[in-house]
């Protein structure tokens, strides 16, 4: 079944205790959470501190995705905050063999994110490592960008590569996605979807996520 | 007389915007906000998609402390995102007159930061640049930690500068401040207090406001 | 037809505008344009204000190959400079499908180069963004280096590459092509030749220019 | 006697050996030549090469400027490219006292840069090293900027410090000179001024010489 | 014939000269001398004054591992110092070409080591210019890790592109090697084995040589 | 009493522990290890893992000499390894009043190095938590340097400031020390001498430690 991760990236600042409540109440899965650090992305976004201070407020599971340079430092940060998913960046993480196994030796599930630019190839040698692809259909950085539909065949490789492994990794998508996106990328073999401002901005957050989530169905 | 800047590192991230009005209501008079980029600091905080949330839910003034890297990359962004003041460590910006110069081309009032090894002297020659010299009295990352009573006679040196100069910059102090260290560092010649948990952690936040800014009288 | 691009790296600096319209006289296509910043390359060469400089001076198509790391930091002054084509290293830029898009926003059309060492692969998913791949025949940062045939099926792959994906992308070569180089390369698929000494050093570098043209017809 | 340094930014890059000659002719001292790396300042000007390609074409002092990060690395390249006096940032330069021994082993004369915002007491420690101390009165990076009037009384400071360690070291002064400014920083102590558009501007660059020289007569 | 490269990690570095001399006697082919910055890896080791200082003491093989950023920067340092085969990483050599053929301008060998994450084909264009890949079966920085054993078909996967390529390239495994690993790496193709503990605390070195060189036989 | 810390770096790295031993015998008080890293000095030396192995084998102070950047990063190492003394180098050291406290929560004791262009103000305000200042009389990165007589007013300057603020911080000279330099720097109030060659080299090292140890005896 296809899981829906709303990015804190799209709620409102002000009241983060209050909007994650409302995903949670229409049926999310996940709540994916956007780090940045103002180098390995041009935006500073939210860090430690501030997961730790959401973690009593939710039983979400916590996707965060780190867009940040030498995420290893980080690793035990993140986990201490409270993070039940800790996704790095391939074009980030020099060791990442290294960082993929520290992150689950924090009792985390880890994931590696690829920019549009790169190939999935990338990944190959650690798949057995990564619970999770997450695969950027628009370049990292800021919300509300448009999705890019040339990354499209790269899920459908990616897929095929965890089929071919026999492995149970969850690839997962972020960047553009909503109604009318996510058939693509659920036919092309995503289960994970980020949805930012379709969910927040939704007069019906519940029938928003359960449309996502039937994004594939009938493929 | 005395200001009072309570630090956003303090508050429940749940809830930014009622905690941001319980301090504006308790007489305070800036919102501190730390950024942190997990690269000068060992931390990562929040960045602009914050404080532009914030921005509208509040009529403090935003002081927002810059512990970034190579801070002129930011500048534009946090002047779009609503900050009232852009404070930048000296041991950050390569390009201090530069980087402070654009910060007043953004309509912004422009800090420097002083680590607590920093002397003093490193900003003799741009104080007239400066609306506020930031005097860092715990190492910068994290909220909660210890005063440092060593760094209490760069204040006055400080103090001697700016009047040796006839200019008008404010001495803000950061770090373990509270009614016991308070008065120590308004006598050596600030006048901008950043409180944290003192004034979030108080049952009379009002009262805590009150007596922090009282803290010099009679010195 | 094959393209013809003499590298400004050869010319004389004293006298610039004078050596561009020669090659231009001598029906040449591009002006190639060296930058490199000491950092990516083990070279400083030129940057904006030369080009800028040079840009009233000739008609000349500015192909600009940029030599420097973070290349996204420049695409902005290089537009305002006046580049035609702006190429940038795989090896470089960690957002390589942001900073194609930068580049195409800016009016300019967008490179790749890639190193000798660097697989085709790498620029298989942001093919359709890039109007010309520059494949390096030599390590970049010095002119006047000899050829790397080991390169040439480099090119091949490429080429065959372009065709599979049904893209108009140009294929570039740059370093130690001259008459004797350059059918290799044109009948493995190039229609760009970068050439520096060839032509700048040549007695007739009208005919020179014709002779490289040439080198892979009847191949 | 003031010498006077024309400053190769304002130079036309099309036609630089001819500028040169005008600006030989018209009695400069030094060529100053701008050295930007993209890195420590935000533009990448020129390099070894452009240097070299100079060199055999006019017989000024050749004071180059080098805006470039870690600059250590490229003493040798300059010394090679025909360089006469090499001058390095403090900002920019961790081990100065190491690289003005290497600049002085080369054959050169060296110098140090201070941006506007550093203490003049910064080079204190190395000045019997120093033949030349450039003191910016802009931000470096840029030609064309307005001079800084807050810079005078370093180049004061820095005179004094000469004269009590008994040293010959020179003071040059770098950005918006032109006889309007000119009077102040040699009053102040300068005997070297570097000159843009002043110069290169000027409908008559010999008498803008000689009024630059002049700029102190009579102080 | 597998041959034998007893890492120097797992030395006693208070008596290295007879630690090595052991090592020789008991038929080690290299010495395996890991040289970390604290930079690539998060451990510091040993560099060439270390390397110098011990190679009048023997006449094995010196096989230097460098696991450093930028490590063009020491070819010529290791190469005096006495290194007979010099291996960079792949993933700190940006121009790997050109630093591949500055190792053997300077008389050395030439490896290159790949991290357990990184894909075979990131080599395939500088086979020619590689005398040994140095497959990594743990995360380098560190002696005494577990083998593993995902890294294996990389390493299959190499041999077969020596082959086609028909390059005599050695391949090399370093990480938990030891008779019960041993096998497995040498039937995908390894000929050169880098074994830490296994050698230095062995009862019998001698015979630990052997067994591990017979790890393939009969395979 | 004067200490005496004959420098690693001359020693014969192939038999380490009998070197030590006979520094020892001959009456040293500390051994200096310098730690190197290939970026802040262009040399790699030695790490925690040669101290941990050296650390059983002597009584010896060890007294560590951190020529790394952002040396926070292993103060925790090193502390394992064995060091008494950690002392890291002010231009490395961007957090210098946490990174000191951290060497002494791992119950070491705290040094700050400083390069010959160094001014001693830059210290002043973290004195109370230096146990020692290194002054560098050579530019680190190499042994057997000459030293550097210009550097010797700055130990004077501060003694007076160790004397003026009451604290008993030690002043360590490194560089080219041995009996004809030693008096100079040990009568401006150096209290602890590095020595490298001067004692290894020594045919008596014993007499060498003694007349080094009366450098200042009826000064």
């Amino acid at each position: 079944m296809i899981k829906i991760a709303p990015s804190i990236l799209s709620a409102d600042f002000g009241r983060l205790a209050e909007e994650i409540r409302k995903v949670e109440e229409a049926g999310a899965d996940y709540l994916h959470i956007d780090v940045m650090d103002g180098h390995f992305v041009p935006n500073i976004s939210i860090g430690p501190p501030v997961v730790a201070s959401l973690r009593p407020q939710s039983s979400l599971v916590f996707d965060v995705h780190l867009m940040i340079e030498a995420p290893e430092r980080y690793v035990a940060a993140f986990a201490e905050a409270g993070a039940d998913i800790l996704t790095v960046h391939f074009e980030a993480a020099r060791h990442l063999d290294r960082t993929l196994r520290l992150i689950r030796e924090h009792g985390m599930r880890a994931g590696v994110a690829l920019n549009p630019a790169t190939p999935p190839g990338m990944v190959e040698y650690v798949l057995p490592l990564v619970d999770q692809v997450l695969v950027m259909t628009v370049n990292p950085g800021f919300g509300g960008q448009k999705f890019l539909p040339e990354v499209v065949p790269k899920i459908a490789g990616l897929r095929r590569m965890v089929e071919r492994q026999g492995v149970g990794t969850d690839l997962e998508v972020d960047g553009g996605i909503d109604p009318e996106t996510a058939p693509a990328v659920v036919r092309a073999g995503a289960n994970v979807l980020v949805a930012g401002s379709a969910v927040y901005g939704a007069a019906d957050a519940a029938a928003m996520v359960q449309r996502l989530r039937a994004a594939g169905v009938g493929k």
